[in-house]
């Protein structure tokens, strides 16, 4: 299984200007090999060459787990008192004559690439992140399935912590109960730190939770998400507390509109640039124009931020099996902020959206 | 609180051959400015300049975040569709003729060292991780009161968790419910995925929890930690289940006899090297030899690991105030895996386990 996807990428590999190239822990090593390791200050990294089998350098405490995953491969190990240089030497020397590889740049590290410039001196060194995550924009059915399970897990989780919201509650102390029904409800990890805020917190797009306690007339932003075999959830709803002013709820309805009209064009052929500058385009033509802070969103998968960006300027276009989030957002300073996030696949003539949590104006 | 951090870091630039040091999200990041963000697709660094004011890059959504941090700084922002080189460029002019520029090499991705040398042609980049890690290798009083609370929600954890833990119950259940407890006991997170290994599983030291049922005579190994304040802890203990042979019992008393012996010695003036020697040498000269696998540990606080590395080959000294892990273990492949991890704190003519569950073989 996993060897035919890294025969995958070494037949597009040979359509590119590029002999090899270096993959380290992540999303991309687990899609190839169904390895999980960490991103460590142990380098562990695994070469992808065009015209020969897989080498893989690595820390001798990984080397059972590593085999365990049974890739065809040559193996490099070294020992922590003996350093990794050495390791990454004698498998370039194997590896022949490399002119150009290609790398994570958005995720390897300097040190590590710089690892592979000693060994490697004549090589030219080139960011082929995009170009690696490709292979990943089209979900199979295996893995849309992953991202249903997050995706219900998140939502399952978010219904009972509702029902624990109340009045003088922490974000802390809410965020922390989301967390354990996330975990008993099945998830094997939290996408990421979930996002509890309330009140004037909510205008902070990535704050983080703290000790304030929530009041009625709040509101309560929840961005969160389960993971399911590697994939994740990304999902925010946003609510009031007891009650709703009617400025808050224009705030809320002119979110919810842009949410809504990007649903609605999303399909195989559109791009990403048009799709943001819709949803953006709703925000900027209401009376809430200025709290734009963020565009509309990102692909989602085995990253929570992914390939392809919803963003002005790519003209890339929308395929059919992409996943991505649509998250329109306003954020008025230390007073209200509101963002709707679904988690959206493409189809075969439009979209469906595989979260399900209502979006109407809930009071809780 | 930050700024005098940052004017300490600056002051210890003074002595260094660097104008300038780049700093990513991440603990250096947080134990400088107090500003947890996360280390996304977003290029967000702070450069901490030897004669000036710090420069923030950010993308335009952490802006509100970072100025409630009161970092006395000059910000260069910038958009999704607009890009981040130009916010780079602006920042290095500002921020004059750097010859110099030490980075996180450890830490930075390559596609941030990339924006860095685009923005400024004629500085050399230098890994200043090292150099930049020194600031936190002893820790203060408030930093050790954290690590205190993070052990003790994790202990806690792990004593309602072996209670749960019954034959048939799966790796992953078992997992599943100690990171509930360790939430619900008031862990703003968890350290790193636990893992939790039973019988054979127990021999991959970085091994991931799987659906084996857990039966009698199996070894059960716990390696996880809570956080607390950003800080973490990291534990190690393995149990047997309902039963042990008196092989499972050599192999975990050697195990644990070359943890008391690095908690023996352990004390300002050490050298890591001779720690991490004499642990191995006890795990050496037993039956045992040829399960060794890793080295006795590593430094304890922001980062699960960070410096100092206790590891031959270190000359490097232990000092008052060191928080470092003593975690000797030895695997049988296939069979059998006994880590017992302590986190240690370096005190004036010793040290003084922080961790306090028992050590002793325990059979639940």
């Amino acid at each position: 299984m996993s060897n035919s996807k890294i025969k995958k990428l070494q037949s597009l590999l040979k359509k590119e200007d590029l002999d090899a190239l270096a993959i380290v822990p992540g999303s991309n090593f687990l899609y190839l090999t169904g390895g999980n390791f960490h991103l460590m200050e142990r380098p562990t990294i695994l070469i992808i060459s065009k015209h020969r089998k897989p080498i893989a350098i690595l820390p001798v405490l990984e080397i059972d787990s590593f085999k365990k995953l049974n890739i065809e491969s040559d193996i490099f190990e070294w020992q922590d008192s003996d350093g990794y240089q050495s390791a990454f030497n004698k498998a370039f020397e194997k590896l022949g004559v490399v002119k150009k590889i290609g790398i994570e740049g958005q995720r390897m590290r300097v040190f590590e690439s710089k690892a592979i410039e000693k060994a490697s001196a004549n090589t030219e060194i080139i960011n082929a992140h995009k170009f690696i995550n490709t292979i990943r924009l089209k979900k199979a059915e295996d893995e849309i399935m992953s991202l249903q399970k997050a995706i219900k897990i998140a939502e399952k989780s978010l219904n009972e912590t509702i029902k624990y919201v109340d009045v003088n509650k922490t974000e802390m102390e809410i965020k922390n109960f989301l967390i354990q029904q996330l975990y008993h409800l099945g998830a094997e990890g939290i996408a990421f730190d979930p996002i509890v805020l309330a009140g004037g917190n909510s205008a902070l797009p990535h704050g983080h939770s703290s000790d304030y306690k929530i009041k009625e007339g709040d509101c309560l932003l929840f961005d969160f998400g389960a993971t399911v075999n590697g994939y994740h959830s990304d999902i925010t709803r946003t609510f009031f507390v007891k009650s709703a002013s009617d400025n808050q709820k224009n705030f809320y309805e002119t979110v919810l509109k842009a949410n809504k009209i990007g649903l609605e064009i999303s399909k195989p052929g559109l791009s990403l640039h048009e799709l943001d500058d819709t949803v953006l385009n709703t925000l900027e033509n209401s009376e809430f124009s200025e709290f734009i802070v963020h565009k509309t969103g990102h692909g989602l998968g085995l990253d929570v931020h992914e390939d392809p960006y919803v963003m002005r300027k790519n003209y890339e276009l929308l395929e059919e099996g992409m996943v991505i989030t649509i998250e329109p957002g306003l954020y008025k300073k230390e007073s209200l902020g509101v963002r709707i996030e679904d988690d959206v696949l493409i189809t075969k003539g439009g979209c469906k959206s595989l979260t399900t949590f209502s979006k109407q104006l809930t009071i809780i």
